[in-house]
């Protein structure tokens, strides 16, 4: 390895001389001194230059060598001086935005179009650095409540939930899909390991150009069998929203505060209330008629989060019992309210960012909610399969990381969060 | 959920009335006595029923209230009397085999298209828990060694390296691609973390059809900066490999015995032999002329992995520098024999199961390399601007998860050990 002393232990080597190496963040060049700050993956050096000393561009990777010095004024309190700089690649040619700044001046497509370079800005690096902690809360909640990893194909032979927003392909001269979802293969592997997880990436041709669609993202699924209703897949759901958020606090705290974000306490158990209920609630105090509505928009949820603040000092709000007409057919019909079902909804800062619930899991229920939907069921004879050989009660739930970091993060747009998105305009990088 | 013990603790409840609940294994109809098997996911249960009991289809969930009484005959010591059965769903169709045998007696390609229910058998679910655990040790061992986890996009608007095997996309009316690998974004990530590492799905639309070739699979990506060469970049590897065995140990020790299979012992250190080195051990060997060769065939392989095992007593091997024309063309030659680079393979019981070494990190090396080749840059523009914003000398591997887990497993075919493989004839289920 290249010998080295990172930036944070820097202060820890005073009267020593030592060697860093990084990337050269910021020149700074005064009158009778030059201050060069160095970036590493764990911060920040400063280096003292004689004015007029050269220095390539910012961005050149260099290795410092230098004496330790105690400066209060230098971040951390020490700073290299007598130093030798030796650049590591050729000299850098200044990205279209300066990274030093404390934000990055650029609008977001030259900042979108730059992601390799424009992701250095610690505001940008936090974002991904929550997503990478939130991704592995999850994965060790489920692994920790005895749900077993898969990895399950994202080249399909038919479009996952029978909706029209999928990428066609070509495999080997036979039309193929890209995955929507893994609910059909999760939902299958309740057969072999009755609870299962899986972190990876869908995809969507959504043709929607919104601030919180892209065309693939990393979707966080969890799926487990004997459950007596969708009322027992909730508290899975909160367990992987607290494992994320533990993860978060642990290992992303710096990003956490850099994006000056706030955690959520997640209670022990999160608000519930039913779908009709909620209706009720906002009906009864805006005066707003929605008898005849299936689906929250999203002014509802917003309301319904501000009311769980206020009812149950809650951020976050399961909403439950959604009409059966706003879910896909795969949803359990509430048998006692034949319009509602046995699906749910995670609400998070007036957005929704889990949907879950109970499915069917008999062969015969299959084809009459196919046949309800006028849909053939010919494309889903793969899948519905399994379900002749014994499936138990089950569900599940998928959380979309993007989305979920944005609003943890008080990101306006998801894209500011999602290393090299994907949407209707965007393919590169 | 529904209320239940599960099979490993049945023998704790010896003298109560308990509920279990999972697939009806096997049905065993004797003179005197109907046995029954129930499999949950942490093993499996025997129930006791008076002879001509009815019993529902092997398959068919179930839920059995019964008294545990201690039988020494029974599995675990003890099993269920006086019991009452109920079906959790309707009465299965039984599959195309039993599982309840040693060995599923099908092909294997009717093992693979009813592969939802086939990965039931002990001996599959074996194999994907192997699976699991590995992905869990890389990533660990990563986590461990500072690397940040990183989620590329799987679309991308040119072929990966340069090579034929891509699958081909409609995104939007635009041509695209699906990702050979995350080679390209895990390079510009140096950039922003130093060391980051992916697990993710990977498509080659590979016209092989071999017993290790699959369209589809789960690669294990690392990549790090701030090397001095590819050596630098092994004892990572290494750590990787040994992160992984370690978790299958802990986490599929019963996989691992379902299948007898032996794990090995990772070195502190793996030992690693030069390219032309070995190709004149080998030679010398078997007095093969060899000197014009670019790459290893399989018996190679095999030779230099007994080779190691004699010599080093180790299972696993490093070949370094590999002669250039055998690698991609994003590989660091060595400056002092131009024909050799600075590649290396990780060879397992006769199989190369890793892949890596120093990438060039300079903008005109990359000109070079290409017009050396007699590619042409134009489509390489945007993933080769990152190099002329200042990367640092990096490197890294990628592991191939299912060839890896059939080798460690003794897996014969890669499809034994994949959730639903894709490959050149298969795209179900």
């Amino acid at each position: 390895m290249v010998p080295r002393v990172l930036s944070v232990d820097v202060p820890g080597h005073i009267g020593q001389r030592i060697t860093i190496a990084g990337w050269l963040h910021r020149r700074r060049e005064l009158k009778s001194v030059t201050f060069l700050v160095i970036r590493d993956r764990t911060g920040l050096a400063q280096v003292v230059l004689p004015a007029g000393s050269a220095a390539p561009p910012e961005e050149t990777v260099v290795q410092v060598n230098g004496l330790v010095v105690a400066n209060d004024q230098a971040p951390a309190g020490a700073e290299l001086t007598d130093a030798e700089l030796t650049p590591l690649s050729g000299p850098a040619c200044p990205p279209p935005f300066d990274l030093y700044r404390p934000r990055l001046t650029a609008t977001l497509p030259t900042i979108l179009d730059h992601a390799p370079t424009s992701l250095r800005h610690p505001l940008l690096r936090a974002g991904l650095e929550v997503a990478a902690a939130s991704a592995a809360g999850f994965r060790s909640a489920m692994s920790g409540l005895g749900f077993t990893e898969i990895f399950t194909p994202k080249i399909v032979e038919s479009a996952t939930e029978g909706g029209a927003n999928v990428f066609r392909l070509d495999y080997f001269d036979r039309p193929a899909y890209l995955a929507q979802s893994p609910q059909f293969y999760k939902q299958a592997m309740v057969g072999v390991f009755e609870r299962v997880f899986e972190v990876g990436p869908v995809f969507r041709a959504e043709p929607h150009d919104t601030g919180r669609h892209l065309a693939e993202y990393t979707s966080l699924d969890a799926e487990l069998g004997f459950i007596a209703d969708h009322l027992d897949v909730m508290p899975f759901c909160r367990d992987a929203v607290a494992g994320m958020v533990g993860m978060v606090r642990e290992r992303a705290d710096f990003g956490i505060r850099t994006l000056r974000a706030t955690l959520p306490e997640v209670p022990a158990e999160i608000p519930h209330v039913h779908f009709a209920e909620a209706m009720a609630l906002i009906s009864a105090a805006t005066g707003e008629d929605l008898t005849a509505e299936d689906d929250l928009a999203p002014a509802h949820e917003r309301w319904l989060c501000e009311w769980a603040g206020r009812e149950h000092g809650s951020d976050l709000l399961f909403v439950t019992g959604y009409p059966l007409a706003a879910k896909p057919f795969y949803t359990y019909p509430d048998p006692e309210r034949p319009r509602y079902s046995y699906g749910f909804d995670l609400l998070f800062r007036g957005t929704e960012i889990v949907t879950g619930g109970q499915r069917l899991h008999r062969y015969e229920d299959y084809l009459a909610a196919l046949a309800a939907r006028g849909m053939d069921p010919a494309p889903f004879e793969g899948y519905l399969q399994v379900f002749r050989h014994g499936m138990p009660p089950h569900g599940g739930f998928a959380i979309g990381l993007e989305r979920w970091t944005a609003l943890l993060t008080g990101a306006a747009n998801v894209r500011q969060v999602t290393l090299f998105p994907r949407d209707l305009h965007r393919l590169s990088p």
